[in-house]
């Protein structure tokens, strides 16, 4: 069994015709895996919908409250891509996720959008998860990268080693 | 570098608008890896564009003679869904490409479709070959079976363990 | 008060992924009128969910029927492309019909197809139908044509003026 | 022919992944017509690209006078849906379009993404554009109302008589 948490992120934005902006209502997690044909076994868990620009160290830390208490050994995050390295790092810090491989994922073209990056991430971030060691790791850009050797390339919006 | 041979099957059908039946052209790998924004390195061969109900001795014979071949030790293979099972057991019994972490996926629904699961799958079959050790595997379904563990369950169109 | 009548065609074909192939299911009007979030009343009834190269003279018969003893004056009637000329002729033959606007349509894609041009058929044939005067025509390219005055290039796969 | 004037508007807005906002880059109108496999002759020409919230009575006046000015008796713009009607009044109240049948049309789904209505509402607009007499009008929704018998309403996004 896998456990998923949603955070929102651009993987979730949608477009509100009345007033012409982006905002969160529901995840589309379920429809993804659905649309994927998904047969692993998961526990799906929205702890927020927000931007990751927006996220708090309190929201962070509830993140890796969560992670901690979840009884799956393997657990999937879904983020907005500006902050999920630091978020990363936060759950690496985190005495009480150790043991547990957790991966997390994002968008670079909300779902919603005929363009969408994210459900080719969806399928890579629910294999690493069950491959990979124990460890925290930031899935993106069909690779998988340990969560201390990683950043986000603002100009190319890809993620690379460092 | 990973290696990826394309032979055919759902993921590469179009619908020609001409006879009003479905063929195949040219393969889509290039273009469902950009819409993913695919960072990993690959190199994309198309050995063959057929159903795989159609697939002869000869042609997983070709297959398995070029996964020996192939200077990667971790190669992806795109194949129809009805005897994916078939030609994994062709490649598991080949000598020439022991040591090697070969991958084999497809689709229920040509790309072409909106409703395509070939992107989650490309996703998901792009990261078990990453993250696996030698050996083969179908990935399917989001789930990755060892060659020998798997069929395809033509009633429900999934994949399963044996 | 326009009477849709679905005789099936390309813009109803689906594909069954357990065999591969393409079939008829439900129509998909109300969903593309709902995706153009048209506000048209419209009274949409599905006469028969076949490909128009096996249409006969009796479905086409019936369709004739169908739109005399409609108590609308406007009406659409999908159709496959194939032979969607010769059901607009024995329309306008029928005395029954006179005084109505009767406007066919079809789609050379299905609308299950991320690519099909169905939305803009439909947006297309469903404005002829409300703005034209009495008469049967063929709405397909963009184009309103008088029923004796077009054919279908099988070559191009477009109509054009005869 | 058909002359296109391109305003900008939802329909042509997309999304920028690396900002995660909304912007306009090139129209999408060539590309819908391809997909609509459009047979009409028509000349689009890019007037500017703008939110029509934004739009000065500079610029509309430039629209009118761009529509005065076109040899072509049937004009189709596309303009963004909230106000559209001053624009439409706008060309109504100028000598120099009398005579002209001008067909205003928006969407309130970007063409980028999945969900746009906005093919279907070329469709119809392209299909008003050549059924009518001279005069301006709206076409949303699937219907087409004259310039000054039509409203925008906010709460349903959808353009009703008034």
């Amino acid at each position: 069994m896998i456990r998923i948490f949603v955070t929102g992120g651009t993987f979730d934005k949608e477009y509100n015709e009345l007033t012409g902006s982006l905002f969160f209502k529901d995840t589309h997690l379920p429809e993804m895996l659905r649309l994927g044909r998904s047969r692993v076994e998961v526990a799906i868990e929205t702890l927020m919908m927000i931007d990751s620009l927006e996220m708090t160290a309190a929201d962070r830390a509830r993140i890796v409250g969560e992670c901690g208490r979840a009884a799956e050994a393997r657990i999937l995050v879904t983020h907005g891509t500006d902050t999920i390295v630091d978020t990363a790092a936060a759950l690496a810090a985190a005495a009480s996720v150790a043991g547990k491989t957790i991966v997390l994922t994002g968008a670079m073209i909300p779902y919603a959008f005929g363009s969408s990056d994210g459900l080719f991430n969806l399928g890579s971030a629910l294999s690493f998860v069950q491959a990979l060691p124990a460890g925290v790791y930031v899935a993106m850009n069909g690779r998988c990268f340990d969560w201390d050797r990683v950043r986000k390339n603002r100009g190319s919006g890809t993620f690379e080693d460092i």
